[in-house]
């Protein structure tokens, strides 16, 4: 059966992004620093057109991450741009240019209904009626393998709130913050039955896996 | 050279307490989850006079941190009892009874002065001029040995922010508590040259170990 995995990287003090996000600085102030772990990383260079890069403790992480993900849902927030309406003068298209790394379907919550933006190897389609529904279509979208909750932090949350989350890959980087947007704010106090099953130390992180 | 390691469990949310602190439940409310791995181990169990347990992949991770200890600093909210000035007419003597499972000189940060508190292999002094003073003491009291920094949140958070923490042993347990006090609250950004050496995976747990 198709799984909703979740997969992100979050500080000591709890942050996935920094504060003062802006279209300049999308996770906030310091929090690239999340992600310095991935971008050394071949496995992560590789999928973005990169050469060079390590192998380390965190590949075989990465690809077990990217493998059997048919489809991904995010929230607004990640998919970017502005809050509000969409601007038909300046259509925001998203960060990733005009060939995003993604390679399958991927379904944006919003509050602003928009025609399927298609770009080369993804379409992004934007889903007005809820987490429910942009589960349901992201799960007949992947034709049987899993899908990938990219974040940000808010759609994370009522994901994770509605107990809806089958997976849960946190990397911990072992840095401060300091403010931005916590993972576990609004929540509550319950993991809906996900449950530390694996952590893989590598280097400057912790990699922990939770599921059912 | 005497170092200052501070040893701590936190939640996933980053709390090291629940919420509603009180007399009858210092942890807070599910602040006891934070220390389940320990409690089921053979090593906790025989430092507090218990028998039984486990010996696990977390025995290791708690005989190198009690290893070497000379002297315990902590703050008056984890000595305990009320907030405020001492009440002469029922003093507040810890949580501990006795014989408390330290073993050697504990300093307690406080607001309000009051004499050395001697029990059973273990003398509590109080310390009314600061973090440094309590440091300076603890280590002279350690007679060479290190230092331990027992928390709560607030002094940990003191000697965090004041840089004066040589080695930091976190040990995330995989629970939410949903609120009560943030380990990583009030200390910036920086981890004053703290970086992640080690990681250990073990049963309900992952320990992570920074030093300088």
């Amino acid at each position: 059966m198709s799984k909703l995995r979740f997969v992100i990287s979050m500080s000591l003090d709890g942050y996935v992004a920094g504060p003062n996000q802006s279209l300049d600085n999308p996770l906030g102030v310091g929090g690239m620093r999340l992600h310095d772990w991935a971008f050394a990383l071949e496995a992560w260079r590789s999928q973005h057109g990169l050469t060079g890069g390590e192998v380390n403790a965190s590949t075989g992480v990465v690809a077990r991450r990217l493998a059997n993900i048919g489809a991904t849902v995010m929230g607004r927030n990640m998919f970017g741009g502005h809050p509000g309406p969409w601007k038909a003068d300046r259509m925001w298209n998203g960060w990733w240019g005009p060939e995003p790394p993604y390679h399958h379907p991927v379904f944006v919550l919003t509050h602003h209904a928009r025609p399927p933006l298609v770009l080369k190897g993804t379409t992004f389609t934007f889903v007005t009626d809820g987490i429910e529904s942009a589960l349901a279509q992201a799960k007949r979208a992947a034709q049987g393998k899993d899908v990938t909750l990219a974040g940000g932090a808010s759609a994370a949350q009522q994901y994770l709130d509605a107990g809806l989350v089958d997976e849960m890959d946190l990397t911990l980087a072992p840095v401060l913050l300091g403010g931005g947007e916590r993972l576990f704010d609004n929540v509550g106090d319950e993991l809906h039955g996900l449950s530390l099953v694996d952590v893989v130390p590598a280097p400057g992180v912790a990699h922990l896996r939770f599921a059912r």
